[in-house]
């Protein structure tokens, strides 16, 4: 598979981004992290008049073979019933998709489950599912290949038709348990750092789920040699997905909206592949989910929310939109000091 | 005057309301902060399908004689000019009132300036400016409740007209030195840990400012026997305005979204006034602004942004309505588990 090239942002164009910022008729830096952001889209659109066009949400679907070994308080068929529930609009992501004027895709990247022909749905199954990577790499080379270029046709597509700017999530039970496997494996930090209750495991859940996770690193270790590797062996695939997704968005210049703890874990095999995508990523909030905070802390990523979210489907990444918009609209539609006559501070 | 009557909030729909919240196809509580919002809105209204209708953002400003103090960096004639860019649209609160779908309504409580009739503000002038608080009380007792009860006609007319939310913000060059002192006294806190560099004073200027305020108090401390007679002494003709609309919106079962650290000490004055107050204030945001987070603590208030603002004029209030507006709208438009058939989990 070609990978997508990403460049680096051109930063000589940051200075004048500051300069507009530092005019608008506001103290100097008031509007905090607002005012990063404005930085942050100027520099990746690579204009002092950034807009954000047709934003769209992808939420990428996968089942895990992962859950024969009761890692999740929920069972495996809930994510093709899952599915069926975004279709008929009725998720969290739906709502907030509808307020904050996201046109809404729903993928399939591996559900175990047949889905209607006719559905909404933009079917792109590789596998029913993962293997259970206790036993099995999750993927064979080719399905995870696979996967990441189903991932890049959709956002072509989409910059195609006029989107810049993406959010994403996912649904998939167990992919909690994957994506602590990959963090720990390309953060350095051990198992237990990196794993947390999902859904909401108790205390003996989490321990199990821990040593589990723990098994199947040890297992792998010797071929863990690359991120790719890494994603092929403990991933899913939706995460696969939404990796290759997220790096063809980067190679478009696009924003990239990352969500939650599944999302993050994309966005770090990502990053690891290739490191100037970080320079397009936009960190939507700090999951409840415990190892998030040190993964976001591993790609030196701070977040716009703190909500104790930990529901994904790319909840968050859709809930910080608005800030990112007030972002861009600040740094368009403000008045400077002197097109507004108003006296600016004695410092 | 008469002071409006403030029900605490009826939390036997509390349990009816959980329980919506509960059966929603997500993890329990993965909707986290989302979720404590969608409950305290349906209390305020004591509905389970509560709605938000016609938000509106008040910016009220007002003059401080303190200012001859050389408390700010920015001279007192600012307070007038950035109610002229308000009024012209270039403000950050007129970019974020407008994406966030506000009605902004600009409030002359007290700007030592004149402004042509004719233009769209409301007029309530009280006084040009208060006294300088350092040599004689910041207003008179019938200029605070003058300015009180100006507040609350504002807010009688806009429910009349079909608001039921709130965003309360302020200009007034010299303020933070105000709210500084407001909140020393009724929290019980040194000047020193509420006193806070505003738009952007140095070391130096803050000694100065903390000083001053030091002063102002001492002079005072006799006549603080009460949270009125401390707004009337240290606080400003748009706080004491502030206060009176914010005691009025909850008196009408409205939901009052408090702003950073000036629109918080108004808070914390009515809340003196009126404890039930605190049931219906949502506190959208941590300032930068030094004190502010204790400020927040002594109200055992959660905000809900923390995005380094320190601009005020309401835009923290107004960023975080679409948070709001996210809580009501999961609670009225999310399927159950078992309207959507998707399975529960096995705890």
């Amino acid at each position: 598979m070609h990978l997508p090239h990403i460049n680096p942002v051109d930063i000589q164009l940051a200075e004048a981004l500051q300069l507009k910022i530092n005019q608008k008729t506001k103290p100097l830096g008031a509007l905090g992290v607002l005012e990063s952001l404005a930085l942050k889209v100027g520099l990746i659109q690579q204009s002092l008049h950034p807009k954000l066009h047709h934003p769209k949400a992808f939420i990428f679907a996968g089942d895990h073979g992962i859950t024969a070994e009761n890692i999740s308080l929920f069972p495996q068929a809930v994510t093709a019933q899952m599915v069926l529930n975004f279709v008929a609009g009725g998720a969290a992501i739906n709502v907030f998709a509808k307020q904050m004027g996201f046109d809404l895709e729903i993928v399939d990247a591996g559900v175990n489950a047949e889905f209607a022909s006719n559905l909404p749905i933009q079917h792109k199954k590789i596998a029913k599912g993962t293997q259970n990577f206790l036993y099995a790499p999750a993927m064979s080379n080719a399905q995870c290949l696979a996967a990441m270029q189903g991932g890049e046709a959709l956002i072509s597509k989409s910059v195609a038709q006029g989107s810049n700017v993406f959010a994403f999530g996912e649904m998939g039970i167990g992919n909690t348990t994957s994506a602590a496997a990959i963090m720990s494996v390309l953060c350095g930090l051990s198992v237990h750092a990196c794993t947390g209750r999902g859904t909401g495991l108790d205390n003996q859940g989490l321990l199990h789920k821990t040593a589990v996770i723990e098994a199947a690193i040890a297992k792998h270790q010797p071929a863990l040699s690359s991120p790719l590797a890494v994603l092929t062996h403990l991933g899913g695939l939706e995460i696969a997905m939404m990796v290759g997704a997220m790096l063809s968005a980067a190679s478009h210049q696009c924003v990239v909206i990352v969500d939650g703890f599944i999302c993050s874990a994309a966005a770090l095999v990502a990053t690891k592949i290739q490191p100037n995508f970080l320079d397009y990523c936009v960190f939507s909030h700090a999951s409840e989910e415990s190892g998030h905070q040190q993964m976001l802390q591993h790609m030196d990523a701070r977040p716009i929310l703190d909500l104790n979210l930990r529901l994904g489907e790319g909840t968050g990444a859709v809930l910080a939109y608005p800030l990112l918009q007030a972002a861009v609209n600040f740094l368009n539609e403000m008045a400077s000091f002197e097109t507004a006559k108003v006296s600016q501070s004695h410092a």
